[in-house]
């Protein structure tokens, strides 16, 4: 057994806060060092030192330049990703970053160059990968079971939209929650999206509309092996979070249904009632938050390529600016308008 | 293609007409030739002679001395089941019965006898073995995919008490409802009911109980194969009518759950509602009305032996009895108690 | 009782004889007075006179001028719809006519407006809005319990492609097939389609792509009430039909899924076996195709608008004509561009 | 909060190591003080070490003797159960104990009175009653959703059946495997039992039959509150752990299925394939495992009452021996036959 891994995490939200629990407790391979948070508050500290942190600190520098850290989990808010993800390369640490490297995919580009210079491992946090229905599902597809896809179709509904002053600042629907989506289509069809046209509306709170964005979506798309699919969000639901995949082949076809709290149902005289999916995404990609990092730990120990790279990160990024731009524009877009735009980015204004 | 089996039938309450209806409208094999009811009413005769019927007579004696008519279907109440049988015997008639030929084995043995002796078909009417469910799980059964049986289970409810003029003259849960039960337990099994062990109790309606009879039971089984198994029954449920077994062997298992009146769910904030189960017997088994008889006519068109035999009604009674017994005397009872038991009938006195 | 409608089929086809038999066997109200064929075989003749059929003819002209035949049942080729729709509008009689009722916008308008003039009902085949599973669905949207609609979802897949002979002729997936899931959108969604935005490509048979159409299809939907939505569908299945409809809504969602010839599943080493979907339309739409019909005969004989129109015929065209032309020109097309083309038609020539 | 609950755990078999882990990583209120296995290999005291474990022992004394730990958990063999026990309410130590007790009910029963004496608490290993299905299960019946209980069905298949060494001396399938269903039977109906018949047969493995014991069991019940009930028991499946509960009662019925390793189903050509059930105990009960030592940690700390008590343990015990001597004398058998024996103990020995 090779020593633990020697983790910091940078940023103390809500992600961060899961990923550090995660790191303490369920990843036996993996030991917390240090925890950095630029707004750290006493009950933060508190919290990290009780799992056993040994560095922390309101400065991420402390983790970055402490020697025995080997990788840095990259939580803070997302402006700050790339710069601090340049930094753990010229400091030889791996990265598990989240999603998005960076609003600008130049500078994206510019952190995943310097990770590889670097020759650390950059992994980009696409937990629902992990998960074990989709994990499952990408099973079926490489076995050859469903022989070769041909459509492939996702629904991604949130319970409860998230506050409007993050809705500003997010980027709009298809770069902040749809491009968990497009990942994920990328990760089943195992084929580039080449092209979308995206339809979104405002059908749930006018204020998001307000605010330049959409909260009920649905994309058409186009891999690159020639199938086809669809992925629809929205931003509320009243039964909980709803994660389902569904991949349609040659050979037959495989559908991933919604997880639920128990397998028990009632049969009254009003019908048979079951569960409704689980609530969000802590409920529901628990154990997923938990395999994302114990994948990461194992690709850094082992020498494995990591299960979701910075180039992964950069063609999510693409496929939901190129969805932003379709849904603007009104027309089909190929996602190598993206690619080959040496200044996309995420925007924020208003959409014209 | 055969010429048409030319049939009569006896008796025109709810189920005579059911079987009616089938022969004149479903059964492309068969011909409705007349029917017959002691208390024929005027609106049952314009029925009859709407559905195409030849013969309308409030005289069975007409349908049996018929010469065209080839087979009957004896509709009428269960205490004219064996005459009637054994005049059709005389008549050289086939013969599709109801259950239970006769509430004294003696004198359903010897209905059994004259048929045997005519020469002709006796079909028994348990329609539940023609379900597509039961009958789909009988092929799993009988391919090998579950191997040895080793337990059998049945759940069968009804959603409402008959009558309690009905359950005073029934002969008891365990003749009038579980017989069904007993059928599709060695119709599964393939094989005899050696000892049964019984609870009955009364949990629904205390004049249930007062009539001598309970409306919940469970009985234990125990198989000429080694297969273990139980019956459960309820006269009542809130949620409609609950039809259900389960197979359990060496290689697997096989569970055939309710029908739906439809497939939709409907997810909200209180959960995922589905449909109940089809309400009735007239619903759920509506398709096997007509498939038993069709298999009746096939039976005697093409010289093969019946889908449900006289014997096999015999051995439904001889369970059902012990059953009876075991609950009154509250011991397991071997089958050959009642077997080899020359007076054994259905008793209708209350229980001591 | 109403008088039976006496009704004439014209057409003896595969669907044809499916209404026939209907007719005849399953739809009281309904009588069989005549069967008329241009192409009539010795064999249909004898199996319509075995139906009843009092006029049994090649000429379809000796049913449109019997007197006592009230409504036609249309099943012939499709360039003969409307010709036949208006001589039968001249004659005075009902119409039910399959789908669709003409290759040309502005004859299929006439057609409705020869009807209309005539004071006749007109119905068009489409039989899934019959289907107990969408006429559930349909009720859930009309009670309320789904709120607004905002997302709509028709998964439709057929087992086997047709011959390419008829689908060189056919008019193109969208016309042919896709024609269906348009009514089922807007049936369920209460609301004209607006625009569409389609994908099409050939992954099973690329002789379909020679005869100038596509094997896959997805189109994107926007509704006039502001929801959005996808129509998918596929020629080949290896796992049977695939007929799957979902709503999304403000206050909740509804799935109806396939329909299976059992509930029966085996619990086996390799995982647990339910059955596939019912194999093709005929045996999951066999009790809507009676139930259209009998809706048919009780509009007429009770003065009720017909469920499905003329003009929703004319509108599942348009819907269907501009996927076709945003399959060929790739660009999201609205509705309207068809609705206000004089010399809109399905096309059969190849795509440029 | 609370001070961490101080544990101690004797045994470190595997069931010992599954606390053991849980306690440490999972229970944030409880803390690993100690182990002790008086068979303690240098590998179970690194991975104890490991864990956190103050005291790492052959010898339970040491447990039992170091003050400051509050609780011990016993996972020793059998045999051992009651005299730690005794020793624990001595030296003033709540008690989680692994069930059963003992072999003899009277030496259960004093064990239990000794900790009551000492006013501690003891919780017995009945774990099932912490699972998410039939803890929601539990909340149907307690909020009134079943109106009155019915009848209860548990079905409890092993993937396996354990050793014939460990079969020898388990003291038979009724209360080495069913005692769990017991304790379930009575966890879910709120009831005593009062009365059992059981059937056991031999259809797995003769070797079994050889040992004195049976392999394939189904034993009826009835319960003080009036309803009835069946469990079957099986020591091996090929299709994983089957361990479903089904309640019946006057307003509705609640059924538990098994939890399964994803919600993916494949749809091919031979049929729709989802996956078995969980394979055994340890995958099924894992967070059962868990939250039965918080709600152990959770009664300590908060003067509540356990949730299985011994007297609990004792009942489950008077039905298993119910059970095994309704087998014996194949007949039904008071539960009271059992409680009112002094001698009550589980014999080893093999049936006559």
């Amino acid at each position: 057994m090779a020593d633990r891994l020697k983790i910091g995490v940078i940023g103390a939200g809500r992600i961060g806060k899961i990923h550090t629990e995660n790191i303490a407790r369920f990843i036996p391979q993996a030991q917390l060092e240090g925890i950095a948070d630029i707004k750290l508050t006493p009950e933060q500290a508190a919290w990290a030192k009780g799992l056993g942190a040994r560095i922390v600190s309101p400065n991420p520098d402390e983790l970055l330049h402490d020697p025995s850290i080997q990788a840095l989990v990259i939580c803070s808010s997302t402006m700050t990703h790339a710069d601090i993800t340049m930094a753990a390369a010229t400091a030889g640490k791996h990265v598990f970053c989240e999603k998005p490297i960076d609003l600008s995919v130049a500078k994206a580009k510019t952190a995943i160059a310097a990770m590889k210079s670097a020759g650390k491992n950059l992994q980009i946090g696409f937990n629902k990968r992990f998960d074990h229905n989709f994990a499952r599902m990408r099973q079926y597809m490489l076995d050859g079971s469903i022989g070769e896809l041909q459509v492939l179709k996702i629904s991604s509904r949130d319970p409860v939209p998230p506050p409007l002053t993050y809705i500003a600042v997010s980027g709009g629907i298809f770069i902040d929650m749809m491009i968990h989506d497009f990942d994920m289509a990328r990760f089943q069809a195992g084929s580039e999206i080449v092209e979308v046209f995206a339809n979104g509306v405002v059908l749930i709170d006018p204020a998001i509309g307000k605010a330049g964005d959409v909260d009920t979506a649905l994309v058409s798309l186009k891999f690159a092996n020639g199938a086809i699919g669809v992925i629809d969000n929205s931003r509320q639901t009243v039964y909980g979070y709803d994660q389902r995949v569904e991949l349609f082949g040659s050979k037959g076809a495989v559908i991933a249904e919604n997880d639920l709290s128990s397998t028990v149902k009632f049969y009254g005289d009003t019908g048979v009632i079951g569960e409704k999916p689980l609530y969000f995404f802590l409920e529901r990609y628990k154990q997923a938050y938990i395999d994302e990092l114990a994948s990461f730990v194992d690709a850094v120990q082992n020498n494995k390529p990591v299960a979701v790279s910075g180039e992964d990160g950069l063609e999510d990024m693409y496929a939901a600016l190129a969805a932003t731009k379709s849904w603007k524009e009104h027309r089909p877009v190929l996602v190598d308008e993206i690619r080959n735009d040496p200044d996309a980015k995420v925007g924020l204004s208003t959409p014209s």
